[in-house]
């Protein structure tokens, strides 16, 4: 009986595990008995257990790799707004500017969709989560703590955040 | 001894399921054990299959969801092509036209980076696997099956096609 293999194949040892840290000889038939039935027990229960991690794991990787794939068009996206801000100059009657401007609000949207809210809000207050302050200005006008301009907006939601908006914050005047 | 559960918890049901078709009443002491280590050497070897499962699931759980959030990305860089050839007529000494230019090549440069390869040939012969011919034309100069004009570029590469190129291929000159 001991003679059988406690790992089914070489790429079982780590599978085994659960199971194979009690794999000392047996004593008499009841304790075997025992035994036996209390590792199967284990490793019926090991398997319930990895069955719902599978279950939290999906949700955690796809979302990981929507991260990872929709922050590497935050670039594509800047440099977009960059083109359309150097152009601000020529009039807003200019078609390929209205063309740009449209890819730009799709893009916007397109992020929004997968989950990554556009943050470029001013006269909120500033939020850690969601803000990553570069500099202060004095303002009698606004709160102390109001963002009152952003340098770049962020994307995200409450729970994943692609990046935080660069801002400028208010501090009371002197 | 066959009070214990079969069952660990609610939730295991179908965790259990390796061990519970054979969890009727078992005979002698010698067959108690045989079927007891049966048991746990089948929930082991279903342990590991499992393992090995999430292994395999993980790429291409990653891979769907790549290509999910890749694709939201093709109708952008579309109208940005169209947003560019609209503007043609304007020079190629535009600085708007030049700094959308130097965007769109940003974007495929993220698309290739992603494992998307912008598939846009002509002169190449048409292979169902990455083109999708829509029409064809009468040509003496090319060989007949060849790409002559492609209407819409493909993303994609020999495993993940994204979408393949919308083209115009080349039949034998009457």
């Amino acid at each position: 009986m001991n003679g059988h293999e406690e790992r089914p194949d070489q790429d079982g040892a780590r599978a085994a595990q659960a199971g194979a840290d009690e794999a000392e000889p047996l004593g008499g038939s009841e304790a075997k008995l025992a035994e036996l039935e209390d590792r199967w027990l284990r490793a019926v229960a090991e398997l319930d257990n990895v069955r719902k991690r599978i279950a939290r794991d999906t949700e955690r990787l796809r979302a990981e790799e929507r991260d990872k794939v929709a922050s590497e068009w935050l670039p594509v996206l800047d440099n977009l707004e960059r083109a359309l801000s150097a152009a601000e100059g020529d009039g807003d009657a200019d078609p390929v500017v209205q063309g740009v401007r449209a890819v730009r609000d799709q893009a916007v949207a397109t992020l929004n969709r997968l989950g990554y809210r556009r943050q470029d809000q001013t006269g909120v207050p500033f939020d850690p989560r969601h803000h990553e302050a570069v500099s202060t200005v004095e303002r009698d006008d606004v709160a102390p703590g109001t963002v009152v301009e952003v340098l770049q907006p962020g994307y995200g939601g409450d729970q994943r955040q692609l990046r935080p908006a660069v801002v400028v914050v208010a501090t009371r005047a002197e």
